[in-house]
C-alpha cells in the first residue's frame, strides 16, 4: 500500500488516538474548494483527462521543477509542447525520478491519486512506470473517470476557477446551459488588465474596453468597465476577486493624481516606481468595489514571477521558475487599511510566500482589523510542515477564527481530494496536540476542525 | 475544571515526568516582576477593583482587539469611556465571544485567574456570563481580594511599573509612606521626553526643565534634567529603564552635532531622518548614563504604533491597533556598541517583536557582547508556542545565562500569576526535552529552570 | 558518563527505535569533510598536540565568545597571545564556566572529545578542571594522539582545508611527498584577493602577479592570474573554491565596464558600491571558471565581520565577533543565474546565516536551477536545533537530492568526529519523524541516511 491510515499524524499514541478521532469526524465532509486553477472547459465538455504524463506531469510545475533542479531536461518531459509525442516515454523519465519527491507534498499528493483513484499499491519507479502508464491509461476512459463524475466522487460542493476579466467565462456559462448541477463559479482575477507590467496590457486595456463599451481610455471609463466585468462574474457565481501583485502594496491616491497615472501607464509609459504605484492603487480600487458588490477580496503578493530568464525566454511564464521574495504587509497594506481597515462587510484575505510575517504581520494585523482574514498556506508553504508552522505561528494572535480554512490552488484537479486530505490530517495532528497538552477541551477541537473543514471557508467566501 | 494540572507539558509520558518534576520545583517560587504595566496607584490606595468588565475588558488590548477583529464594535466594549454604564452588558458580549481565545494565551491567563482567584469551574460562555459576572462582582469586594493581599497571596516579591520621567511617583512615595512592605519600584520610561514624535514633546521638554530647575533648553541643561530625574527615580528603588522606540537605532554624534539636532528637535523641528536620528542618539546618551548610575537598560523596539487611523483618532493610543514590524539590531545597535559595547558593569536587555532576528541577530550578539541579555519573548509572542521558539532559536548561540527571566510585561495584575505559571511550565517542557534526549542531565535541568525562574531575573534587574 | 547512546533521538519509543535502527546503519561510515578550517601543517608536520588550553580554548570563537560574553576577559583566555604563559589557569577559567554551554553544540562536541577521545567520564568543571588538563596533557604527547593517527581513527576519508589563492601550499605538497595516504585537499578561497574591502587588497593583487608572472595590474591579466592558481589548486586535489562575501551580490558587466571597475579598485579606489559591485562581479567571474575548470563553488554569504570595533582593534579578524545579517538571495543572485543558471554541469552549493531564507529563497531556488545545490546549516545553525529547522524547512521543496549531506567546517580537529556524529543523528531523528508519521518507508530512510550521509556529499563535491 502506498498510504497509511494514521499518515501525518503525531507518533506518540495518546495524541494520535486523538487526531484520529478528530479526522474520524470530518474526513467524509465534503469539499469546499473556493480557490484553484482547474479548467472550467473540462467540465464543460466532460471529455476524458489525457494520458498520465500530459495529465500529471506535463501541467504541473512542482513535479517539474523538481525534475528540472536535478538535470532533466524541459524538452525531455513535453514542457512547452501542445502535445506530448511520446507520452509513456516523458512518464518513464518521470517514474525513473520519482524517488526525488520523498519528503515533498508533491510525493503524498501524487500517491493518494494512485492508490485511491487508481488502485496501485505498489511504488512508483522505473520498474512499475509501465504498469502505471497503463494501469491509468485505461481507467481515465471509463465513465467513471469523466470530469463530472470524478467531481461527484470526490464530494465537491463548490470549485472555484480563477479567471481573466477577459474571458467570456463561456465555459461557466455551458456548464450552466448543460443543466448539471455541479458548483463550479469563477474568480475575477483582474492582473492582466491592472498591471501595467504584464505582457500585452495596453492592449488588453483597449479589449476591456471594446468588451464592455465603457472608454477605457479614460479613468471613470476603465473603472467602470471593471466593475461590469465584476458583475458579470458575480452573475455567473463568483464571490471573490484575487490580486497576484508582486507586492502587497496600496495606495490611496486623489482622483486626479490616479487619473494622471492612469493616463500614463495606460499608453505603455510611467516608470517602475509609478506602475507599482498604480499596482498600489488598484488594490484599493478593488476593495472600494468590494465594498459595493460584496465579492471577497484575495491578495497573492510576493512571487518573483519567471526568475530564470532563459526558461522564461523558451517556454514562457509560469514553468516553475517562480521565486517567493520576502514581502512587507504592515506599511503596504495601511493605505487600503486607512480607508477601509475597519469595515465588517469587507473580506480581505491575505496569503503569503514569506512565512516570517505570520506571527509579525499577519496575525496580529487580521487579530485586529475587522476586514482582514488570514488565507492558508500558500503554493511552498502548503505542505504537512508549512501548514504547522502556520497553525503554530498564526494561531496565538490571530485565533482559529481569522482564518479561512483551505485553499487547494490546483490546476491539479486529480490532486484535490488528496490535497484537503493532508489539510484535514494537520489541522487534526495539529489540534491533538492541543488537547493532549491540556490547551482545549476535547468538545472545542470537534468544533474547531470542523469550521476549519467547512464552516470557515463557506463563511469567509460566502459559499 | 478549566486547567489541568498537566498543562503545557509535552504528550510523550516519559517527558512529561521529567516536566512535571522540574516545575514541581519551581512552582512556589516567589514571582519576581521586573517589567510591567500595573498602576502603583492601586497599591498606595489599595481599594477594591471594579467590576469584571472594568478589570478584564476595558483595559486588555489582547481581548477587546480580538473582539474587534471579529466585528464587535468598541464602543459596545466600552473601550475610550471613563465609566462603562452597564458593564454586565459588556460582560455578556464578551462571554458569548470567549470561544474565539481558543487557542490563544489569553483564554490561558483567563482561565488561571477564573479558577484559581475565583473558584470557577465551568467555561465561560453566553450561558454562564451571568455567574461569572456576579461571582467575580462579590468575591471582588472581600477583603481578601484588595490589591495588597493580592499581592502577598501572588508571592510578589518585587513589582516593577513603568513610569513617565514626569511622573512625580507620589503614588509610590504613598506606599512607601503607608508602611506596607510590599516591594513597588518604578521604571525610568524616558519615550515621551526623548523621541519627536511623541505627542507633546515640545511641552514635556518644558515641563522637565520645570521639574528640575535645569535649563532644558539647552543640550546640558536638558541632559543634567534627565539625570536628576533618573537619580530620582533610583531613589525610589528604580533599577532600570525602558525604551520604546519604532526602531534600535543607536547613533554616536559629537556634541556639537547632538546640540544642534537637540536645538531643532526641541522646538518642534526636523525632518524625519533627523528625529530618528535623536532618538538614536538619545539611545546612547541612556547608556552612558546608566554606565553612571547602574541602572539596567531594556530596549523594546519594533512596534508600529497605532497602526489603525481611525481607531487612533477615535479613541487614542494603545488600543490594541500596534504592529509589530521587521526590526534589525546588528547594524542600529552598532554606534552604542562601539561606544560601551565591552562594558561589563553595564547591562542591556534586548527585546523584540520580530522573531526572526532571535537566531540571526539577538543570540549571536548577546552571545559575544558583555553588556547585552535577551529579554523573554514579548507581547505577541509571550505565548506557549512563542516561549518554545525563543528557547529553540536562541538558547544554542547564547546559551540560558545571557537571558534574564520571565517578564510578564501586563497591565492586568489579576494575570501576573498565570502569565509566570505559563512561562515556567514551557521553560520545564523545553528542558524536560532536552533531559530526555540526553542533551542535558537531571540536576543541570534543576539548576536550570530554578534560575530561569528567579536566579537571572534577580542578577540581570539588581532585584 | 557524558554521552547516552540515544543523545538526540527522539523520546517517544516508537519512534527512537527507527531512529536508533537508521543511525546504526551509519554510524560507522567515514567521515567526508569536503569544507573546514583545520591547518594541513598540522598533517604535514606530525608533532603532537599542543595543551589542553591551546587545543581547546584559545583557536575556537564558539568557545571565548561565550566566555567573553558572561564577563571573562579575553586576555585571562590567552585569546591574541602566541603562547598562552599559563595554559593550566587558563583552563580553570574555562572549567569553571564550562555551565555556561548547557544547552550549546559546544557541549556536545566537546564532551564528545573529552569522552571518546580521553576517557574523561565525570563532567567538566572547577572541581574537574586539574584532572582533565592532566589527563589530557599526557594523551597528546602519546604516538595514536598525532595528528595522523587521529586523522585514520577518526575514518577520515578525505579533508578540505580552506586556503588563500597567494598561499604556496606547501604543507600539502609536503604532506603528498611524505608518502602518507592520508587525502587532505586544499580549497580555493579566493576572499582576499577579490574583496577590495580585504586588508592588503591592493598589494595582495601584487603579490598575485609576481606568483603568477601574470599582469595583474590588467583585468585580463587578473583573471588569467586566478585560473592558474585555481588550477594549481586542483593540481593539489582541490575540487572546490569558496566565497565568503558580506552578501550574495553577483553582476553581469561588461568586459569594459569590469575593466574599468577593476583599474578604480585596483589602486584602493572605488566608492563602497563598486567595491560592493567588484565583489558582485568577481561571484560571476569564479562561475565562468568553475563551468571551464569543474571546480565546484561555495558561497557563504551574510557574516558582518568584526562587528565588536575595540576587540577587533585591539585582536583582530575572526575573534567570536561576526554577526549574522539578512540576506537576500532571489535578487542578488540573479545577474549570476542569468547566465549560468541552467548549467547543468556546474555546482553552485548556497550557505546561509539566515536561516528565514531556507523556505522562502533557498529551497524554492535549488528546487528549480540544476546548478544550485543547498549547503548544510551553516555556523551559528550548524546544531541540533538549527539542523532540524533546516531539514524541516528545506525539505518539502527542495527534497534530500539538492542537498549536499554535511560540512564540520571546524579549526578544532578533534571535533570532526562530534560534529559528524551530531549531523547523523539529527538526520536519523527527522527520518525516523517521518517515517513513524508515514510519509516515507522504512527502505527509503535507510537509502536516505546513507545519502545523506556519504553519497550525496561524494557527488556534489566530485570526492
Amino acid at each position: 500500500m502506498l498510504l497509511h491510515e494514521d499518515r501525518l499524524f503525531p507518533a506518540e499514541p495518546a495524541v494520535r488516538q486523538i487526531a484520529r478521532s478528530l479526522y474520524a469526524s470530518v474526513k467524509d465532509l465534503p469539499i469546499i474548494s473556493p480557490h484553484g486553477h482547474t479548467q472550467a472547459a473540462w467540465f464543460a465538455d466532460n471529455e476524458p483527462f489525457p494520458d498520465p504524463a500530459t495529465l500529471f506531469v506535463q501541467p504541473d510545475h512542482y513535479v517539474y521543477r523538481m525534475l528540472y533542479s536535478q538535470g532533466v531536461s524541459m524538452d525531455d518531459l513535453g514542457i512547452g509542447q501542445r502535445y506530448i509525442e511520446d507520452p509513456r516515454k516523458v512518464w518513464r523519465i518521470f517514474a525513473s525520478h520519482y524517488y526525488l519527491f520523498r519528503g515533498t507534498p508533491t510525493r503524498m499528493w501524487l500517491d493518494f491519486a494512485f492508490q485511491e483513484l487508481f488502485g496501485l499499491t505498489e511504488r512508483l519507479s522505473a520498474k512499475t512506470a509501465d504498469h502505471y502508464f497503463d494501469t491509468i491509461s485505461a481507467k481515465l476512459l471509463r465513465p467513471e473517470f469523466l470530469p463530472r463524475a470524478l467531481f461527484d466522487r470526490f464530494k465537491i460542493h463548490v470549485l472555484a476557477t480563477t479567471d481573466s476579466p477577459l474571458d467570456t467565462l463561456s465555459d461557466h456559462q455551458a456548464i450552466r446551459a448543460s443543466g448539471w448541477k455541479g458548483r463550479i463559479v469563477p474568480t475575477f482575477r483582474p492582473d492582466s488588465v491592472v498591471d501595467p507590467d504584464f505582457p500585452g496590457f495596453v492592449e488588453r486595456i483597449a479589449a476591456l474596453g471594446q468588451m464592455t463599451s465603457h472608454d477605457t481610455a479614460s479613468w471613470s471609463g476603465y473603472l467602470k468597465a471593471l466593475r461590469q466585468r465584476r458583475s458579470f462574474f458575480k452573475d455567473l457565481g463568483a464571490t471573490a476577486t484575487d490580486h497576484g501583485h508582486p507586492t502587497a502594496q496600496t495606495a490611496n491616491l486623489s482622483h486626479a493624481e490616479a487619473e494622471q497615472l492612469f493616463s500614463k501607464v495606460r499608453t505603455g509609459g510611467g516608470t517602475a516606481a509609478e506602475r507599482e504605484l498604480f499596482r498600489a492603487q488598484m488594490l484599493t480600487e478593488m476593495a472600494r468595489m468590494s465594498l459595493d458588490d460584496g465579492l471577497v477580496m484575495q491578495i497573492h503578493p510576493g512571487s518573483f514571477r519567471n526568475h530564470n530568464k532563459q526558461i522564461h525566454e523558451k517556454f514562457g511564464r509560469d514553468t516553475g521558475a517562480d521565486i517567493p521574495q520576502q514581502t512587507d504587509y504592515v506599511h503596504a497594506l495601511k493605505p487600503m487599511l486607512d480607508l477601509f481597515g475597519n469595515e465588517t462587510s469587507l473580506t480581505i484575505i491575505l496569503f503569503t510566500l514569506d512565512e516570517t510575517t505570520y506571527s509579525r504581520e499577519l496575525a496580529p494585523l487580521a487579530g485586529h482589523y475587522p476586514c482582514l482574514r488570514l488565507g492558508p498556506p500558500w503554493w511552498f508553504h502548503d505542505s504537512p510542515e508549512g501548514m504547522m508552522r502556520f497553525r503554530e505561528q498564526a494561531t496565538e494572535t490571530a485565533g482559529f477564527y481569522n482564518t479561512v480554512g483551505f485553499n487547494d490552488d490546483t490546476r491539479a484537479f486529480l490532486s484535490i481530494p488528496a490535497r484537503h486530505d493532508v489539510a484535514r490530517r494537520i489541522d487534526c495532528a495539529f489540534l491533538a496536540r492541543l488537547v493532549a497538552e491540556h490547551r482545549l477541551e476535547h468538545d472545542e477541537a470537534f468544533e474547531i476542525v470542523s469550521d476549519l473543514t467547512c464552516g470557515l471557508v463557506r463563511r469567509a467566501y460566502k459559499l
